[in-house]
């Protein structure tokens, strides 16, 4: 294919896509298929000789639509959200058309200096205290990671690294592995994960300190978990805090937690992976209120903030500390702006597209107080179903309701909630994914899509009630059977 | 902006992008900014109010395009190349336009099932040992990571766990800490810097094998190291083998050391990053002989193959082995599908993009010929520049020329080269990066661009070529002097 063509085939592409995102809504939102679908409907192998753009174009419907979960669709109300936005999109378009791999400054000055900016632009907007800032001098900053768990991994290492170095200078008696097999790291009980997979992967233990009725947790239980662990001689070194839990958006208490690992030596970091992008509106600005305590700070604006994945924003307030965990530097990746920005040292990739385009297109061309319009009307919708919810006395809301995420349940068993789920999405009018609440089997409902109005909220739990309302009859009529 | 905008836009984007890439020989390859220069031409924060696409489109040419090293001109020979291609942007616009988080069956069946099948297609271009695929009930299999980096990483955790669980069984009495500490992780001497990293994140040590004077690890040399750490207590357990190192494109002898790591129950990775895409054309294929003793194996088609960053296909004989290192199962990310394709356990990331899509778009309409013709290409050049080099006296080849890569020199001090190296990269006509080789301070000649052509090896060679006579002069006048 040569430019003139790709000229033509792109513009054909930017159609289908405009069309698929605008007529979104008359598509199933969960696919029909059943697992191994694919394997029945393209050949064994690749083709020797090449086939044309039109034969591959018209597989996208038969072979790839098919098998898709729309998850831009304004029925879809599943996980949390993934981002997408037109000027998003046209910015990948020139990230792939540039296609430089900006591992360090030399590498691709644009790419690195860019993403630098972006990051002080978008730590602007959240409020972010000065120290977590690249500016002119300042030892901070931020990096686009390509997701949550891998911010979580490097601040991980990073505090493994300089726990380690720690202890050695104060205790040379101890090696490297003695210390490794004393350090524990702590996350609440409604963490992601992520961060237990984090701790797996750097071989340190972690514990889960166990969150307060509001799924959150407070100073005092990790107080608590630390004097126990520190009393048989293990080495507390790092603390996940996360802001906006997966299972029910809850907060954990910075307030309290921040000075204890302050005292305590042991480096916070704060997993804000969905809510973060809400921080941009002063009246949730308050959520964040304690990121002074913390060594690093992460949000992922591929959710929310109306850039498509990935675009992980993580920012550390001593870039040493991160540099000093991976410092690794063979003479073909050196260059004499050594020290401009250069993220090899950043992250667990070594190579990286030009991911900055995608922030620095969708902040100007919403401005502030477009994506602050984006997260209140999420907001606005979730309160809506909130309500509607209820005023149903057969269900129940499950934990309080901050930004765009509703857990509710029918009054009733687990037994039943799950039946009313599976009903749900075998009807794949909607989307849903549960989770547990201490013992609950709860339904998560996240506003998800850019889309989305007030008309899919209202339709959504119309059809959830009637469900319920057939579920209910059936289950009923089991029970007196039994 | 709506749907319609898109249109109007996405189609200006795409005549830039193909303008950008049919005039990119026209642009110096390096720029000429210095650290810092985009700073101080954008504002210090986002806008409140949104901008217009043309203000923003207007920026890339004033703001971004300055700073940008061209990876795909012609005239670009650092580093290794970076795949582009017309198909791959489209299909990577179809990625953004269904925007879909693939981490598991259900969320989004087609991601997953089209990623499995087409590392099948892949694997049997390159004619892989069946154990590696798929298939429709194998245990093998492949997955798209982002950087052999990661890929690197997963299979050093993978064979950690392993290696703990094997040795916990034999000798119950150590704990995981007193195991962890006696493993010890291998590599060449010139292997990529991602592999120590890789040690580094897992807690494990690492040790350089000897390269031989062919810069291939042999088996001997693998066995002498090994013989003297378990003497001392140390536990071998991973083998991180190069086909196509990133200095010189060595190849270790993987028939040598294949035996030696099954024997001795080490994990065997090969790392082919940049020279596994060759192994499509046959009269390469037998560089990749010994690959059957491998647990894994990577390579990258964003590299050589003509697929945009970032695709870096992994392959696995036991699905089973990188499951066993992360598995960890939140209720939020089960489904009633949950053996089919969940690629959670196989990555560091959660999210993963439709990346697959563009490894169909490109094999179907290259074709398996197509891509070989690109291949061959590339190789025919790097034997063109060869050529060149051996016909100058002053110059000296230092390693084998086997696929894209010559590694020259000018014969004479390391002082030099590096002055040759900076009258070459200061000149901007065309950029190359160095390495080390040994002692020797060694020029990199990679050949890097789809539509790189004999002229343009022709114009770099008579290119430095002159330099050299320039600085020979002067070189040799000041030698007078002192």
């Amino acid at each position: 294919m040569d430019a003139a063509e790709f000229r033509k085939r792109g513009k054909e592409m930017v159609d289908y896509v405009a069309d698929y995102l605008e007529k979104i809504e008359k598509r199933q939102v969960f696919p029909d298929v059943e697992p191994g679908y694919l394997r029945t409907l393209i050949p064994d192998c690749a083709p020797q000789d090449p086939e044309s753009f039109e034969d591959v174009f018209k597989d996208i419907e038969k072979i790839i639509m098919p098998g898709v979960t729309h998850w831009h669709s304004p029925y879809f109300f599943a996980y949390f959200p993934s981002a997408s936005s037109f000027p998003a999109l046209l910015a990948d378009m020139l990230c792939g058309g540039i296609g430089c791999v900006g591992f360090s400054w030399a590498a691709s000055p644009a790419c690195t200096e860019l993403e630098t900016v972006m990051l002080d632009w978008l730590g602007k907007m959240i409020n972010l205290p000065e120290e977590f800032l690249a500016g002119k001098d300042g030892q901070g900053g931020g990096v686009i990671q390509g997701s949550a768990s891998e911010a979580t991994l490097v601040a991980l290492l990073a505090a493994r690294t300089k726990t380690i170095r720690r202890v050695q200078s104060e205790k040379p008696e101890l090696t490297e592995a003695d210390i490794m097999g004393r350090l524990v790291a702590y996350t609440s009980d409604q963490a992601h994960s992520s961060v237990e997979r984090a701790a797996l992967i750097g071989g340190v233990k972690i514990k889960s300190v166990p969150s307060d009725d509001t799924f959150a947790v407070c100073g005092s239980a990790l107080k608590k978990v630390l004097d126990e662990d520190k009393a048989s001689g293990l080495i507390p070194f790092f603390f996940c805090a996360t802001l906006g839990t997966t299972p029910c958006c809850s907060f954990d208490k910075l307030l309290e937690l921040g000075p204890i690992c302050i005292k305590e030596n042991i480096w916070m970091h704060i997993d804000a992976a969905y809510a973060g992008s809400a921080f941009i509106c002063p009246e949730f600005r308050h959520l964040l209120n304690g990121v002074e305590f913390a060594d690093s700070f992460n949000f992922n604006p591929h959710k929310w903030l109306l850039v498509n994945f990935d675009c992980s924003a993580m920012w550390v307030k001593k870039r040493s500390d991160l540099i000093g965990a991976f410092k690794l530097e063979p003479l073909y990746l050196q260059h004499q702006h050594q020290e401009s920005g250069n993220f090899i040292h950043w992250q667990i990739p070594l190579g990286r597209r030009f991911r900055s385009l995608k922030l620095w297109f969708v902040l100007r061309m919403y401005g502030v107080t477009g994506l602050q319009e984006h997260i209140r009307k999420h907001v606005r919708l979730s309160h809506q179903f909130e309500h509607l919810v209820l005023q149903d006395e057969r269900f129940e809301i499950c934990a309080e309701v901050v930004l765009g995420l509703v857990c509710f349940r029918l009054k009733g068993s687990n037994e039943l909630n799950k039946a009313l789920l599976e009903s749900i999405n075998e009807a794949k009018k909607i989307h849903l994914v549960p989770c547990h609440l201490r013992e609950k089997f709860v339904l998560r409902f996240a506003i998800c899509s850019r889309t989305v109005e007030s008309t899919h909220v209202k339709f959504a739990w119309q059809h959830i009630s009637q469900l319920a309302t057939e579920l209910l009859k059936t289950w009923e009529q089991n029970h007196h059977q039994q």
